[in-house]
């Protein structure tokens, strides 16, 4: 199947750009973040939000990730959304319609107030309003957690969407051709067996969306 | 937020382990997958496909993870689904329910017979019947695209899944706790502008699932 992308590369390509990769990033919740170990690549799928020109990288203090992180290696970072199936009359030119974006940077590795705030703007990102409804994270919680911030100044993004776009010759073909869409849709949520009688699903989960 | 997982390694963790793991694996459409070029990691999402005990992965001829396998570059190769938002009553509680599959070791680029072959299989495994309804691929698609061939050899799986698991001092909280599930939903197939009058959606669009 055909590699039909559109690639938008920044740095400086401007606003609408930024705004359409901050708009991929927004939309997820779970990155694969790839490193490098004895010159060869782990990939693993980690927690993240953006904020402002910066990825916030959730994960444990322990984690290979972080590990490769204290010891200077470079990241890569990719978030993908599937829009579709494009079922076009030749396998050639099928393919599945996405957005993506890939972040290439060095890993900062936050402490302090710093870290404690990132905290806070993860929790805020993933769930506004949440922040406040919740207790405060103890030292120990702290520690066992690490925030990787990774700025987002080399960026780039792909996205294919639309139908196939397929070979003259093919159009008359008798096999079907179109778009098969994909949506991911929050359920209702869902409370705790061991939740408290008489605590109402809060606002912001009702429904929840990581779209704007 | 914490991670909660439950990790499952291989290789020899016997028939139910590979069995989820081909579960998971199937259920994807597209991977992360991350290669080291020049001593800095690089991760792309594309299309790939389990084949019995290998992954196919799919892309154009000239791209960077094709040619970083031609030059010997080692591979780790993640696929991850979402499949819930875990609310906690600690921010450090809190996590994402997910199944991820992460497979390490060296691509293999197919050619000739066996090539023509994979892609067949990349064809109907995406959409099972769809080969005997195109045409086959000419030399020249066959030529500008690359299958990489991965073993199931060194793979291992993450799972989440279930409510939060709070701390017992926070069960008196007054914050709501749960799960926002999440579910990937496919629509229905949407004919091209360009389709031929009369061709009918196929049966094995109606409806299009990932899932067995």
């Amino acid at each position: 199947m055909s590699e039909k992308t559109r690639i938008r590369r920044l740095p400086e390509r401007g606003v609408e750009d930024r705004e359409k990769i901050n708009e991929i990033l927004d939309e997820g919740l779970v990155c694969h973040a790839a490193y490098v170990i004895e010159d060869r690549p782990v990939v693993i799928p980690t927690l993240y939000v953006r904020s402002g020109d910066r990825l916030l990288l959730h994960g444990s203090a322990t984690s290979g990730l972080v590990k490769a992180v204290r010891d200077g290696s470079p990241l890569s970072v990719g978030v993908t959304h599937i829009d579709g199936l494009v079922v076009a009359r030749s396998g050639f030119h099928s393919s599945a319609n996405y957005r993506s974006v890939v972040v290439h940077g060095q890993g900062r590795l936050l402490s302090g107030e710093e870290k404690e705030k990132a905290l806070d703007v993860i929790v805020d990102s993933l769930i506004p309003g949440r922040v406040l409804d919740i207790r405060r994270p103890t030292a120990s919680e702290i520690k066992q957690t690490a925030v990787i911030e990774l700025s987002l100044d080399e960026v780039s993004a792909k996205v294919r969407s639309g139908g196939p776009d397929d070979d003259p010759a093919d159009l008359m073909s008798d096999a079907w051709a179109g778009v098969v869409p994909f949506n991911v849709v929050a359920g209702e949520a869902e409370p705790s067996a061991d939740l408290r009688h008489g605590i109402p699903t809060p606002d912001y989960l009702q429904p929840y969306s990581r779209q704007p």
